[in-house]
């Protein structure tokens, strides 16, 4: 009880047009390790394999501010506390690494308090903090998830995913801040743009709901957020294009970037769509790296 | 063969949330009936239970140009033909009565030609014809039907109904021009507003898969079409909200209107919910009449 540690999944979001309510969980983790402090006051000590120039070794971290909210919110004193953040999952990415560390500081802090809020209460804390449930939903509970967060009010429904798909996440060596992926975005759209991606959405869900491959190849299309992000991710069009033409169902921007994903069928197409996706980006003189991601019906948990 | 009857059934499309991609096919029916006439030349005998100020007794109407324009497709002479159309569903009220016109005259013709398409090629000549795919898809097809017509392609996914979920449908005795229904809505819209409809309808189809009637619920929300809409339809909002307030699942201008729907799940609250949108309606001064209307699987056939 003194010493835990709480493993996150990685999540993609979007998954093309289904901006800001789709999500699903994968196969790569942080892990943030909380071990009380017999000091008084609320102090930190804070240890990461990731660089302060990525994620702040202060009270400033998204994984304390979580954790010291909680609190907060129980009116109690926040304890000294040793956190160690060991990262599988890129920052700044597109997999969602924030609601990683909102997930972990909230569910830490429940643990320590007894458990005053059940799961469900704390994804809608985290949501709130977060913004935005696409990400930190999945994170939570796992596998495929439909939400909406609107007027503080968060409702989702888990769907099965088909386990026959799986991915190429390619992931460049620069990053994208959410915040610049959010600020390119329009405050108006065409109607017929809204339409497009409202109805290729709903049609995601559906081909994702009764697992229906051939319908599902037609939907990774978008007008409402990729071609805006292209700016912030050199060569981007280029290497979804190229991802498709190598023989993905389906090719996106994973979550706000930085990271694009291929849905693929089998093994032999994804080394052939990760080797297409990297020279392709190579060519655009962007170095990245690529993994082979499954999708995982388990959420965040305490080990 | 040298007389046979199309029977299609009436269709509501957008379910609040999901603009021209959501439909339903409903138990209420409009049948065609055909007539090979033994005379020279392309001559049209046209009977109907409708006005011919509601629907023209000529070759203008939409089942004998959908008829005419299949036979010209084929390089074929369009035989003189006598039609008569029972019509039990309204025209102009947001049942998909013209869809049903053009299936009609499209499965007639190909019968008529010895079946030269299979049923999924009519069904993408009528989308063509028709424009938009939300209601000639669940009426050829039956069902739940989640569908996107772009770029001359035609995709759909359908779905199982919980058929504990029926309508209370109700029809005013106005009617709104499904061209006007278009023309009131905008260009531009916000972003926020494109994603709140993306969100809800892509939800919407997650909660009908999983039949989750608790998501369900929060779902039937629109920042679309149905305000701009409220201007052609007056009460609207009011009967709408008076439905909810009596019970119903959820309320919904049905298609481009004139008709209201609720969904509800069982027969009392569906009395209660029918009686209080009426006294609603009839408060704004609007007659209106009121169906208790079940999905149905089956769509069109031939009899």
């Amino acid at each position: 009880m003194s010493k835990f540690t709480v493993k996150v999944p990685a999540s993609t979001s979007n998954l093309g047009p289904g901006f800001d309510v789709i999500g699903l969980a994968l196969n790569l983790y942080n892990q943030y390790t909380f071990e009380l402090l017999n000091k008084p006051g609320s102090e930190l000590e804070y240890s990461s394999n990731v660089s302060p120039n990525e994620v702040p070794y202060s009270k400033d971290n998204l994984v304390y501010r979580a954790f010291d909210y909680l609190f907060r919110k129980e009116s109690k004193e926040t304890p000294s506390i040793k956190i160690h953040f060991a990262a599988d999952i890129p920052t700044t990415g597109g997999f969602g690494s924030s609601s990683t560390a909102i997930l972990a500081g909230l569910m830490a802090a429940n643990k320590i308090m007894g458990e005053p809020y059940d799961k469900s209460k704390v994804l809608k804390i985290g949501t709130q903090l977060d913004g935005h449930p696409d990400n930190i939903t999945p994170a939570m509970l796992g596998g495929l998830i439909v939400c909406v967060y609107a007027d503080a009010q968060h409702h989702y429904v888990q769907l099965p995913w088909d386990q026959n798909l799986f991915f190429v996440a390619i992931t460049p060596d620069f990053k994208v801040p959410t915040a610049d992926a959010r600020a390119v975005l329009p405050s108006q759209i065409d109607f017929q743009d809204a339409v497009f991606n409202l109805g290729y959405s709903s049609l995601l869900v559906a081909a994702l709901a009764t697992k229906n491959t051939n319908v599902l190849k037609q939907c990774f299309k978008d007008r409402l957020h990729q071609h805006y992000r292209a700016k912030l991710v050199p060569g981007m069009q280029y290497v979804l294009d190229t991802g498709v033409e190598a023989g993905a169902i389906g090719t996106m921007l994973s979550g706000a970037g930085s990271t694009l994903i291929a849905v693929v069928d089998n093994q032999k197409t994804a080394e052939t769509v990760a080797l297409a996706m990297q020279s392709a980006w190579i060519q655009s003189n962007v170095k990245c790296e690529y993994r082979f991601l499954r999708a995982v019906d388990e959420g965040a948990s305490i080990i």
